[in-house]
């Protein structure tokens, strides 16, 4: 009863708020700016527009897609990995072999 | 007069069919179905879902993009490069070093 | 005077054993095999190699080369991160902060 | 019998100069230095260095290949992929083909 709602989040306990909780509306901020990036490059597709111009647009994508990756990575390790490091040692092997797992995704490896 | 406007397509000749027009509607549908998943991540976030799912879901997103982004390449490649290649020498070294800057981007070099 | 020596390793207390020593054979094993990749394909353009060959093993040696930073990670993750995280709140903010660039280094970001 | 040697180089003509040839130096003495920095990561590891110290090491190398990497695509479409688009069609076909997994591969996709 001791864990804090904000830092004691998992795919198992998914009532409590996970550690992106205090920059939320930034993650959707960056979501939603995302989402009409790929509305406009499916438009350049629409307007046949020259095939450079429609890979920098997607290479921009990608990479504003890859910054919310690691602002989510960031929250999740100060918050979810190390409150269980702290508190749980048998829940911390569990988040460290996930956290590896997202980072080989995350490299594609 | 004799260049195919499917392959003859610059940014300055906008009007002629990019290199990518006979698989206009395959690129399309799959930007439409990134479309979707980036709406499907931000309300992964709205919901306050488990971090690492909305990893997952953030690293599936953006492979997808790759895979259109390397579809357009192609394309670009058989089309545009190689027509400039065979009919306008000129032209063809002013593509090479495009195309060379478009895989540094894409490579995040 | 608590801080076992095996976490307890940064830029400042190098004297201490960094977070991947119980891996410390098998990261220089890795990094012995790619060194080895590399003089390959130097040995490749030595000898007027096919491009896309020479191509095929830079990307396997690439991917070597992550999977040994993620391994590192990894070690780093469940040493250095989460003992700042456990015995020192203002040493973690520096560590999270640390963790951040060298994530956003590794993705280009 | 007009093909010159310089530009149509294949997996099974390889006695043939391959795309790179007039670049070929200057890759060897990136491949050169890049195998120096290995054995540095190497040296690192060795004597117990940060790991945060080590990664950053290993994100410069990295980076390093894929220059090496983008160079020889460069030299590969100027040379054989062009080369084949202008003398032979049927060929070519193989070369857009090939070409394509290659970007697969460096995109890790």
């Amino acid at each position: 009863m001791t864990t804090t709602p904000a830092t004691r989040h998992t795919r198992e306990r998914h009532t409590e708020a996970p550690g992106y909780t205090s920059h939320k509306a930034d993650h959707l901020a960056r979501l939603n700016k995302i989402e009409g990036q790929i509305r406009g490059i499916s438009r350049m597709v629409t307007d046949d527009r020259y095939c450079i111009d429609v890979l920098t647009q997607i290479s921009a994508a990608g990479r504003a897609l890859q910054e919310v990756a690691v602002g989510l990575l960031d929250d999740h390790v100060r918050g979810c990995v190390t409150d269980a490091a702290r508190t749980d040692p048998a829940h911390a092997e569990e988040e460290f072999a996930e956290l590896n797992d997202t980072l080989r995704r995350a490299l594609r490896l």
